[in-house]
Protein backbone atom coordinates (compact mmCIF):
# COMPACT_ATOMS: atom_id res chain seq x y z
CA UNK A 1 0.00 0.00 0.00
CA UNK A 2 1.10 3.59 -0.95
CA UNK A 3 2.20 5.75 2.24
CA UNK A 4 2.95 9.05 2.14
CA UNK A 5 6.39 9.36 3.79
CA UNK A 6 5.26 6.49 6.57
CA UNK A 7 2.27 8.84 7.33
CA UNK A 8 -1.38 7.00 7.36
CA UNK A 9 -2.89 5.50 3.85
CA UNK A 10 -5.18 8.67 2.84
CA UNK A 11 -8.80 8.05 0.93
CA UNK A 12 -7.24 10.36 -1.77
CA UNK A 13 -3.90 8.22 -3.02
CA UNK A 14 -3.96 6.48 -6.39
CA UNK A 15 -1.04 4.19 -7.05
CA UNK A 16 -0.63 1.82 -9.83
CA UNK A 17 2.32 -0.55 -11.05
CA UNK A 18 4.63 -0.13 -13.11
CA UNK A 19 7.40 -2.55 -14.49
CA UNK A 20 10.42 -0.16 -15.96
CA UNK A 21 10.97 -0.65 -19.46
CA UNK A 22 14.53 -0.89 -21.63
CA UNK A 23 13.23 1.93 -23.58
CA UNK A 24 12.78 4.01 -20.71
CA UNK A 25 16.43 3.58 -19.62
CA UNK A 26 19.88 5.14 -20.68
CA UNK A 27 22.70 3.41 -21.13
CA UNK A 28 23.56 3.58 -17.35
CA UNK A 29 20.39 1.16 -16.81
CA UNK A 30 18.59 3.70 -15.20
CA UNK A 31 15.61 5.64 -16.48
CA UNK A 32 16.21 8.59 -18.62
CA UNK A 33 14.46 12.31 -16.30
CA UNK A 34 12.14 13.12 -18.66
CA UNK A 35 11.17 9.24 -18.40
CA UNK A 36 10.89 9.28 -15.06
CA UNK A 37 8.77 12.68 -15.07
CA UNK A 38 6.53 10.56 -17.64
CA UNK A 39 6.41 7.33 -15.64
CA UNK A 40 5.19 9.29 -12.35
CA UNK A 41 2.48 11.42 -14.97
CA UNK A 42 1.09 8.20 -15.89
CA UNK A 43 -0.32 7.95 -11.96
CA UNK A 44 -2.39 11.39 -12.45
CA UNK A 45 -3.75 10.56 -16.18
CA UNK A 46 -5.05 7.54 -14.56
CA UNK A 47 -6.65 8.66 -11.41
CA UNK A 48 -8.32 11.21 -13.95
CA UNK A 49 -9.77 8.34 -16.05
CA UNK A 50 -10.68 6.53 -13.29
CA UNK A 51 -12.76 9.25 -11.76
CA UNK A 52 -13.78 9.93 -15.58
CA UNK A 53 -12.34 13.31 -15.87
CA UNK A 54 -9.99 12.85 -18.69
CA UNK A 55 -7.85 15.23 -20.75
CA UNK A 56 -10.92 15.05 -23.39
CA UNK A 57 -13.89 15.69 -21.68
CA UNK A 58 -11.67 18.72 -20.16
CA UNK A 59 -11.13 19.68 -23.57
CA UNK A 60 -15.28 19.37 -24.80
CA UNK A 61 -15.80 21.98 -21.71
CA UNK A 62 -12.92 24.01 -23.54
CA UNK A 63 -10.01 23.71 -20.66
CA UNK A 64 -6.92 21.61 -19.89
CA UNK A 65 -4.75 20.82 -17.35
CA UNK A 66 -1.14 22.79 -17.52
CA UNK A 67 1.83 22.08 -15.87
CA UNK A 68 3.75 25.50 -14.22
CA UNK A 69 5.84 23.38 -12.38
CA UNK A 70 7.50 20.40 -10.70
CA UNK A 71 10.26 19.77 -8.28
CA UNK A 72 11.84 16.59 -8.15
CA UNK A 73 13.75 14.83 -5.72
CA UNK A 74 15.72 11.88 -6.20
CA UNK A 75 17.31 8.93 -3.91
CA UNK A 76 17.64 6.83 -6.72
CA UNK A 77 16.40 6.37 -10.19
CA UNK A 78 14.54 2.84 -11.13
CA UNK A 79 16.66 0.72 -12.59
CA UNK A 80 15.74 -1.61 -16.47
CA UNK A 81 13.33 -4.20 -14.90
CA UNK A 82 12.79 -2.86 -11.81
CA UNK A 83 8.75 -3.06 -10.34
CA UNK A 84 7.65 0.26 -8.98
CA UNK A 85 4.52 1.45 -7.94
CA UNK A 86 3.77 5.24 -8.56
CA UNK A 87 1.66 7.00 -6.21
CA UNK A 88 0.19 10.26 -6.23
CA UNK A 89 -2.14 12.57 -4.38
CA UNK A 90 -4.10 15.72 -5.03
CA UNK A 91 -2.78 18.06 -2.17
CA UNK A 92 -4.72 21.23 -2.13
CA UNK A 93 -5.85 23.71 -4.09
CA UNK A 94 -6.70 27.62 -4.03
CA UNK A 95 -8.51 29.86 -6.59
CA UNK A 96 -6.13 29.48 -9.59
CA UNK A 97 -3.33 26.58 -8.58
CA UNK A 98 -3.54 22.86 -7.80
CA UNK A 99 -0.55 20.81 -5.86
CA UNK A 100 0.22 17.62 -6.21
CA UNK A 101 2.29 15.11 -4.79
CA UNK A 102 4.01 12.03 -6.42
CA UNK A 103 5.93 9.43 -5.56
CA UNK A 104 7.89 5.78 -6.51
CA UNK A 105 8.27 2.95 -3.99
CA UNK A 106 10.36 0.21 -4.47
CA UNK A 107 9.59 -3.19 -4.16
CA UNK A 108 10.62 -2.66 -0.35
CA UNK A 109 8.33 -0.05 -0.07
CA UNK A 110 11.21 2.16 0.37
CA UNK A 111 10.39 5.67 -1.54
CA UNK A 112 12.85 6.67 -3.88
CA UNK A 113 11.51 9.54 -6.16
CA UNK A 114 9.46 12.18 -4.88
CA UNK A 115 7.98 15.18 -7.48
CA UNK A 116 5.64 18.20 -6.32
CA UNK A 117 3.97 19.43 -8.82
CA UNK A 118 1.71 22.56 -9.58
CA UNK A 119 -1.33 22.66 -12.02
CA UNK A 120 -3.85 25.27 -13.37
CA UNK A 121 -6.43 25.13 -15.83
CA UNK A 122 -6.18 26.88 -18.82
CA UNK A 123 -9.79 28.09 -20.51
CA UNK A 124 -8.71 27.92 -24.66
CA UNK A 125 -11.11 30.21 -25.84
CA UNK A 126 -9.87 32.63 -23.31
CA UNK A 127 -6.54 31.71 -23.90
CA UNK A 128 -5.72 32.56 -19.87
CA UNK A 129 -5.89 30.67 -16.92
CA UNK A 130 -9.28 29.52 -15.52
CA UNK A 131 -10.18 29.75 -11.98
CA UNK A 132 -10.68 26.37 -10.78
CA UNK A 133 -14.23 25.16 -11.42
CA UNK A 134 -15.36 22.92 -8.60
CA UNK A 135 -16.81 19.94 -10.73
CA UNK A 136 -12.89 19.14 -11.66
CA UNK A 137 -11.54 19.70 -8.79
CA UNK A 138 -13.87 17.92 -6.09
CA UNK A 139 -14.03 14.57 -7.29
CA UNK A 140 -9.89 14.05 -6.43
CA UNK A 141 -10.41 15.32 -2.73
CA UNK A 142 -7.94 17.39 -2.33
CA UNK A 143 -8.02 20.33 0.58
CA UNK A 144 -9.06 23.94 -0.49
CA UNK A 145 -6.68 26.77 0.96
CA UNK A 146 -6.31 30.20 0.76
CA UNK A 147 -2.71 30.36 0.56
CA UNK A 148 -0.39 30.52 -2.02
CA UNK A 149 2.42 27.92 -2.10
CA UNK A 150 5.95 29.71 -2.08
CA UNK A 151 7.78 27.22 -4.03
CA UNK A 152 11.58 28.45 -4.87
CA UNK A 153 11.93 29.60 -8.42
CA UNK A 154 14.67 27.90 -10.44
CA UNK A 155 16.20 30.49 -12.24
CA UNK A 156 19.73 30.69 -13.38
CA UNK A 157 22.77 32.11 -11.94
CA UNK A 158 24.46 34.97 -13.84
CA UNK A 159 27.42 34.16 -12.27
CA UNK A 160 27.37 30.65 -13.68
CA UNK A 161 29.79 29.30 -16.27
CA UNK A 162 27.91 28.62 -19.91
CA UNK A 163 28.49 24.86 -20.65
CA UNK A 164 26.72 24.99 -24.10
CA UNK A 165 23.73 26.39 -25.94
CA UNK A 166 22.39 24.05 -28.50
CA UNK A 167 19.42 24.04 -30.85
CA UNK A 168 16.74 21.41 -31.39
CA UNK A 169 13.41 21.72 -34.05
CA UNK A 170 9.97 20.27 -32.29
CA UNK A 171 9.10 16.93 -34.69
CA UNK A 172 5.91 15.73 -35.87
CA UNK A 173 6.61 12.71 -33.60
CA UNK A 174 7.73 15.16 -30.48
CA UNK A 175 3.89 15.37 -29.75
CA UNK A 176 2.07 12.92 -27.73
CA UNK A 177 -1.46 11.95 -27.22
CA UNK A 178 -2.14 14.66 -24.71
CA UNK A 179 -1.38 17.36 -27.87
CA UNK A 180 1.77 18.69 -25.85
CA UNK A 181 5.48 18.24 -27.09
CA UNK A 182 6.06 14.96 -24.78
CA UNK A 183 8.68 15.70 -21.19
CA UNK A 184 11.05 13.69 -22.86
CA UNK A 185 12.12 16.22 -25.47
CA UNK A 186 12.10 18.73 -22.47
CA UNK A 187 14.35 17.05 -19.92
CA UNK A 188 16.25 15.60 -23.44
CA UNK A 189 17.29 19.20 -24.57
CA UNK A 190 18.25 20.11 -21.13
CA UNK A 191 20.16 17.10 -20.07
CA UNK A 192 21.92 16.87 -23.67
CA UNK A 193 23.59 20.58 -22.70
CA UNK A 194 25.97 18.33 -20.24
CA UNK A 195 29.31 15.95 -21.38
CA UNK A 196 29.33 12.36 -21.61
CA UNK A 197 31.74 12.38 -18.84
CA UNK A 198 29.43 14.48 -16.25
CA UNK A 199 26.61 11.91 -17.02
CA UNK A 200 28.64 9.05 -16.60
CA UNK A 201 30.23 10.26 -12.84
CA UNK A 202 27.08 12.37 -11.77
CA UNK A 203 23.47 11.33 -10.55
CA UNK A 204 20.40 13.38 -10.56
CA UNK A 205 19.75 15.04 -6.82
CA UNK A 206 17.24 17.15 -7.55
CA UNK A 207 15.47 18.95 -10.23
CA UNK A 208 13.24 21.92 -10.35
CA UNK A 209 11.94 23.17 -13.75
CA UNK A 210 9.20 26.08 -14.23
CA UNK A 211 7.38 25.95 -17.68
CA UNK A 212 6.41 29.41 -18.91
CA UNK A 213 4.82 29.33 -22.56
CA UNK A 214 4.47 25.88 -24.49
CA UNK A 215 6.58 25.37 -26.93
CA UNK A 216 4.69 24.13 -30.69
CA UNK A 217 5.40 21.92 -33.72
CA UNK A 218 8.07 23.49 -36.04
CA UNK A 219 9.57 25.92 -34.06
CA UNK A 220 13.22 26.12 -33.39
CA UNK A 221 14.02 25.79 -29.73
CA UNK A 222 17.50 27.06 -27.98
CA UNK A 223 19.00 24.82 -24.62
CA UNK A 224 20.68 26.78 -22.80
CA UNK A 225 23.02 25.06 -19.94
CA UNK A 226 25.03 27.02 -17.26
CA UNK A 227 26.79 25.21 -14.18
CA UNK A 228 28.06 26.74 -10.09
CA UNK A 229 31.01 27.05 -9.64
CA UNK A 230 30.97 24.20 -6.96
CA UNK A 231 30.37 22.11 -10.47
CA UNK A 232 27.37 20.21 -8.78
CA UNK A 233 24.24 22.63 -9.69
CA UNK A 234 23.15 23.32 -12.92
CA UNK A 235 21.05 25.58 -14.96
CA UNK A 236 19.32 25.45 -17.85
CA UNK A 237 17.24 27.45 -20.12
CA UNK A 238 14.87 26.68 -23.22
CA UNK A 239 14.02 29.46 -25.87
CA UNK A 240 11.87 29.55 -28.62
CA UNK A 241 13.22 32.42 -30.40
CA UNK A 242 13.55 35.63 -27.98
CA UNK A 243 11.03 34.04 -25.58
CA UNK A 244 11.62 31.84 -22.41
CA UNK A 245 9.77 28.22 -22.54
CA UNK A 246 11.07 26.94 -19.80
CA UNK A 247 13.57 27.07 -17.31
CA UNK A 248 15.13 24.66 -14.25
CA UNK A 249 17.98 24.14 -11.96
CA UNK A 250 19.24 21.05 -11.12
CA UNK A 251 21.23 19.62 -8.24
CA UNK A 252 23.23 16.60 -8.74
CA UNK A 253 25.39 13.93 -6.62
CA UNK A 254 29.06 12.75 -7.61
CA UNK A 255 28.97 9.06 -8.05
CA UNK B 1 -4.26 -16.99 -26.31
CA UNK B 2 -1.65 -16.27 -29.42
CA UNK B 3 -2.39 -17.90 -32.17
CA UNK B 4 -0.42 -17.19 -35.27
CA UNK B 5 -2.70 -16.60 -38.23
CA UNK B 6 -5.54 -18.61 -36.76
CA UNK B 7 -2.95 -21.77 -36.32
CA UNK B 8 -2.61 -23.88 -33.50
CA UNK B 9 -0.95 -22.92 -30.49
CA UNK B 10 2.34 -23.46 -30.79
CA UNK B 11 4.70 -24.12 -27.36
CA UNK B 12 6.77 -22.08 -28.08
CA UNK B 13 5.13 -19.05 -28.28
CA UNK B 14 5.85 -16.53 -26.26
CA UNK B 15 3.00 -13.56 -25.04
CA UNK B 16 2.45 -10.57 -22.46
CA UNK B 17 0.12 -7.73 -21.97
CA UNK B 18 0.94 -4.23 -22.48
CA UNK B 19 -1.33 -1.39 -22.47
CA UNK B 20 -0.44 1.68 -24.65
CA UNK B 21 0.88 4.63 -22.71
CA UNK B 22 0.34 8.51 -23.92
CA UNK B 23 3.92 8.96 -24.37
CA UNK B 24 4.34 5.92 -27.09
CA UNK B 25 1.84 7.68 -28.91
CA UNK B 26 2.37 10.92 -31.29
CA UNK B 27 -0.54 13.36 -31.23
CA UNK B 28 -3.07 11.04 -33.86
CA UNK B 29 -2.85 8.97 -30.58
CA UNK B 30 -1.34 6.10 -32.10
CA UNK B 31 1.79 4.54 -31.58
CA UNK B 32 4.97 5.97 -33.07
CA UNK B 33 6.54 3.04 -35.31
CA UNK B 34 9.62 3.27 -33.36
CA UNK B 35 7.75 2.39 -29.97
CA UNK B 36 5.66 -0.13 -32.11
CA UNK B 37 8.89 -1.83 -32.54
CA UNK B 38 9.80 -0.71 -29.19
CA UNK B 39 6.94 -2.75 -27.67
CA UNK B 40 7.20 -6.02 -30.06
CA UNK B 41 10.74 -6.30 -29.00
CA UNK B 42 9.49 -6.54 -25.34
CA UNK B 43 8.54 -9.89 -25.59
CA UNK B 44 11.72 -11.44 -27.13
CA UNK B 45 13.25 -9.57 -24.65
CA UNK B 46 11.42 -11.07 -21.22
CA UNK B 47 11.46 -14.51 -23.56
CA UNK B 48 14.97 -14.39 -23.20
CA UNK B 49 14.84 -13.02 -19.71
CA UNK B 50 12.58 -16.43 -18.70
CA UNK B 51 14.76 -18.72 -20.01
CA UNK B 52 17.74 -17.20 -18.87
CA UNK B 53 19.25 -16.23 -21.82
CA UNK B 54 19.62 -12.50 -20.81
CA UNK B 55 21.81 -10.24 -23.30
CA UNK B 56 23.86 -9.67 -19.74
CA UNK B 57 25.06 -13.80 -19.72
CA UNK B 58 25.61 -13.39 -23.82
CA UNK B 59 27.61 -10.29 -23.52
CA UNK B 60 29.94 -12.24 -20.32
CA UNK B 61 30.49 -15.14 -22.79
CA UNK B 62 31.38 -12.39 -25.37
CA UNK B 63 28.47 -12.73 -27.39
CA UNK B 64 25.63 -10.19 -28.62
CA UNK B 65 22.17 -10.11 -30.73
CA UNK B 66 22.26 -7.96 -33.55
CA UNK B 67 19.13 -7.34 -35.46
CA UNK B 68 19.84 -7.14 -39.16
CA UNK B 69 15.94 -6.28 -40.69
CA UNK B 70 12.89 -6.15 -39.95
CA UNK B 71 10.39 -6.31 -41.84
CA UNK B 72 7.01 -4.66 -40.36
CA UNK B 73 3.06 -5.03 -41.42
CA UNK B 74 0.63 -3.01 -39.99
CA UNK B 75 -3.24 -3.91 -40.60
CA UNK B 76 -3.30 -0.79 -37.41
CA UNK B 77 -1.48 0.84 -35.05
CA UNK B 78 -2.28 0.32 -31.25
CA UNK B 79 -3.71 3.67 -29.90
CA UNK B 80 -3.76 5.25 -26.69
CA UNK B 81 -4.63 3.41 -23.68
CA UNK B 82 -5.56 -0.15 -25.80
CA UNK B 83 -4.91 -3.22 -24.12
CA UNK B 84 -2.77 -5.51 -26.56
CA UNK B 85 -1.27 -8.53 -26.05
CA UNK B 86 2.04 -8.96 -27.88
CA UNK B 87 3.74 -12.69 -28.96
CA UNK B 88 6.93 -14.03 -30.35
CA UNK B 89 7.98 -17.34 -31.78
CA UNK B 90 11.32 -17.54 -32.41
CA UNK B 91 10.73 -19.73 -35.75
CA UNK B 92 13.43 -21.15 -37.31
CA UNK B 93 17.01 -20.64 -37.76
CA UNK B 94 20.30 -22.10 -39.81
CA UNK B 95 24.06 -21.35 -39.25
CA UNK B 96 24.26 -17.96 -39.27
CA UNK B 97 20.42 -16.92 -38.66
CA UNK B 98 17.68 -16.54 -36.54
CA UNK B 99 14.37 -16.03 -37.70
CA UNK B 100 12.15 -14.93 -35.60
CA UNK B 101 7.89 -13.32 -35.79
CA UNK B 102 6.02 -11.14 -33.72
CA UNK B 103 2.55 -9.75 -33.80
CA UNK B 104 0.29 -8.18 -31.77
CA UNK B 105 -3.32 -8.94 -30.95
CA UNK B 106 -5.91 -6.18 -30.28
CA UNK B 107 -8.53 -6.92 -27.10
CA UNK B 108 -10.81 -8.98 -29.63
CA UNK B 109 -7.39 -11.27 -30.75
CA UNK B 110 -7.51 -9.99 -34.02
CA UNK B 111 -3.58 -9.58 -34.97
CA UNK B 112 -3.23 -5.34 -35.91
CA UNK B 113 0.55 -5.80 -36.53
CA UNK B 114 2.80 -8.28 -37.52
CA UNK B 115 6.59 -8.26 -37.56
CA UNK B 116 9.27 -10.38 -39.15
CA UNK B 117 13.08 -10.36 -37.83
CA UNK B 118 16.35 -11.58 -38.32
CA UNK B 119 18.70 -11.90 -35.81
CA UNK B 120 22.58 -12.46 -36.05
CA UNK B 121 25.38 -13.22 -32.93
CA UNK B 122 27.89 -11.21 -32.77
CA UNK B 123 31.16 -12.15 -31.48
CA UNK B 124 32.45 -8.74 -29.97
CA UNK B 125 36.33 -10.02 -29.86
CA UNK B 126 36.19 -11.00 -33.05
CA UNK B 127 33.82 -8.25 -34.25
CA UNK B 128 32.31 -10.38 -36.59
CA UNK B 129 29.34 -12.50 -36.96
CA UNK B 130 29.39 -15.25 -34.80
CA UNK B 131 28.14 -19.08 -36.15
CA UNK B 132 25.08 -19.86 -33.73
CA UNK B 133 25.80 -21.51 -30.47
CA UNK B 134 23.80 -24.36 -29.74
CA UNK B 135 23.26 -23.03 -25.69
CA UNK B 136 22.22 -19.95 -27.11
CA UNK B 137 19.45 -21.00 -29.53
CA UNK B 138 18.40 -24.74 -28.50
CA UNK B 139 16.43 -23.22 -25.66
CA UNK B 140 13.88 -21.34 -27.95
CA UNK B 141 12.43 -24.49 -29.58
CA UNK B 142 12.88 -22.99 -33.29
CA UNK B 143 13.43 -25.19 -35.88
CA UNK B 144 16.63 -26.02 -37.88
CA UNK B 145 16.75 -25.47 -41.55
CA UNK B 146 19.52 -25.09 -43.69
CA UNK B 147 17.99 -22.23 -45.82
CA UNK B 148 18.55 -19.00 -46.03
CA UNK B 149 15.58 -16.74 -45.99
CA UNK B 150 15.05 -14.42 -48.97
CA UNK B 151 14.16 -11.56 -47.49
CA UNK B 152 13.24 -8.56 -49.93
CA UNK B 153 15.88 -5.62 -49.36
CA UNK B 154 14.32 -2.34 -49.00
CA UNK B 155 16.98 -0.84 -51.37
CA UNK B 156 15.84 3.02 -52.44
CA UNK B 157 14.68 3.42 -56.02
CA UNK B 158 17.39 6.14 -57.96
CA UNK B 159 14.12 7.28 -59.98
CA UNK B 160 12.24 8.33 -56.43
CA UNK B 161 12.36 11.84 -55.74
CA UNK B 162 14.37 13.62 -53.00
CA UNK B 163 12.01 15.03 -50.01
CA UNK B 164 14.39 16.38 -47.45
CA UNK B 165 17.79 15.61 -45.71
CA UNK B 166 18.36 16.13 -42.56
CA UNK B 167 21.37 15.77 -39.94
CA UNK B 168 20.58 14.25 -35.99
CA UNK B 169 23.45 13.94 -33.40
CA UNK B 170 23.20 10.91 -31.12
CA UNK B 171 23.10 11.49 -27.88
CA UNK B 172 23.48 10.46 -24.36
CA UNK B 173 20.16 9.61 -23.75
CA UNK B 174 19.32 8.05 -27.06
CA UNK B 175 21.31 4.88 -26.19
CA UNK B 176 19.31 2.46 -23.71
CA UNK B 177 20.18 -0.29 -21.67
CA UNK B 178 21.04 -2.61 -24.04
CA UNK B 179 23.95 -0.48 -25.24
CA UNK B 180 22.41 0.41 -28.41
CA UNK B 181 20.69 3.51 -29.69
CA UNK B 182 17.81 2.79 -28.96
CA UNK B 183 15.01 1.87 -32.15
CA UNK B 184 12.75 5.24 -31.24
CA UNK B 185 15.93 7.41 -32.87
CA UNK B 186 15.96 5.41 -36.05
CA UNK B 187 12.80 5.53 -36.47
CA UNK B 188 12.33 8.95 -35.74
CA UNK B 189 15.04 10.27 -37.94
CA UNK B 190 13.25 8.24 -41.07
CA UNK B 191 9.57 9.55 -40.18
CA UNK B 192 10.59 13.08 -39.03
CA UNK B 193 11.96 13.58 -43.16
CA UNK B 194 8.18 13.39 -43.88
CA UNK B 195 5.84 16.33 -43.98
CA UNK B 196 3.37 17.45 -40.95
CA UNK B 197 0.54 16.78 -44.30
CA UNK B 198 1.56 13.49 -45.25
CA UNK B 199 1.47 11.94 -41.57
CA UNK B 200 -1.54 13.36 -41.11
CA UNK B 201 -3.07 11.98 -44.11
CA UNK B 202 -1.76 8.70 -44.39
CA UNK B 203 -0.75 5.98 -42.04
CA UNK B 204 1.75 3.02 -42.39
CA UNK B 205 1.24 -0.33 -43.89
CA UNK B 206 4.55 -2.12 -44.20
CA UNK B 207 8.23 -1.00 -43.48
CA UNK B 208 11.07 -2.59 -44.45
CA UNK B 209 14.43 -2.00 -42.46
CA UNK B 210 17.89 -3.05 -42.86
CA UNK B 211 20.79 -2.48 -40.39
CA UNK B 212 23.95 -2.78 -42.29
CA UNK B 213 26.33 -0.96 -39.08
CA UNK B 214 25.81 0.51 -35.93
CA UNK B 215 26.06 4.35 -35.07
CA UNK B 216 27.36 5.35 -31.93
CA UNK B 217 27.64 7.96 -29.42
CA UNK B 218 28.25 11.08 -30.52
CA UNK B 219 28.00 10.76 -34.42
CA UNK B 220 26.48 12.59 -36.97
CA UNK B 221 23.96 11.25 -38.74
CA UNK B 222 22.55 12.07 -41.98
CA UNK B 223 18.82 10.77 -42.89
CA UNK B 224 17.64 11.02 -46.79
CA UNK B 225 13.75 10.26 -47.43
CA UNK B 226 12.64 9.82 -51.06
CA UNK B 227 9.38 9.19 -52.35
CA UNK B 228 8.02 6.86 -55.33
CA UNK B 229 6.11 8.62 -58.13
CA UNK B 230 2.96 7.03 -56.71
CA UNK B 231 3.11 9.08 -53.81
CA UNK B 232 2.21 6.06 -51.48
CA UNK B 233 5.99 4.61 -51.17
CA UNK B 234 9.06 6.24 -48.95
CA UNK B 235 12.63 5.30 -49.34
CA UNK B 236 14.87 5.91 -46.28
CA UNK B 237 18.55 6.39 -45.55
CA UNK B 238 20.40 6.78 -42.56
CA UNK B 239 24.38 7.76 -42.95
CA UNK B 240 26.87 8.36 -40.54
CA UNK B 241 29.35 9.93 -42.33
CA UNK B 242 29.89 7.94 -45.74
CA UNK B 243 28.75 4.99 -44.39
CA UNK B 244 25.52 3.70 -44.65
CA UNK B 245 24.07 2.36 -41.47
CA UNK B 246 20.44 1.58 -42.09
CA UNK B 247 18.01 2.17 -45.00
CA UNK B 248 13.99 1.51 -45.04
CA UNK B 249 11.08 1.02 -47.55
CA UNK B 250 7.74 2.20 -46.28
CA UNK B 251 4.56 1.32 -48.02
CA UNK B 252 1.52 4.28 -47.03
CA UNK B 253 -2.04 3.86 -47.19
CA UNK B 254 -3.69 7.41 -47.74
CA UNK B 255 -6.64 8.03 -44.67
Amino acid sequence: MCRKDGGFLKENIFSESHKILFYETDRTKKTTIGMLVNILMLASQDQSIQLGLTEEKLNERGYGWVITQHVLKVERLPIFGENIKICTKADSYNRYFCYRDFWIEDEEGKIIVKMHSIFVLMDHKKRKIARLLPEFIEPYESEYTNKIERVADPKGDPKSRLVSEKNYRVRFMDIDSNQHVNNVHYFDWMIDGLTEEFLLTHTLAEMNIKYKREVHYGEMVNSETRMAENQLVTYHLIKAGEEESCYACCTWRSK
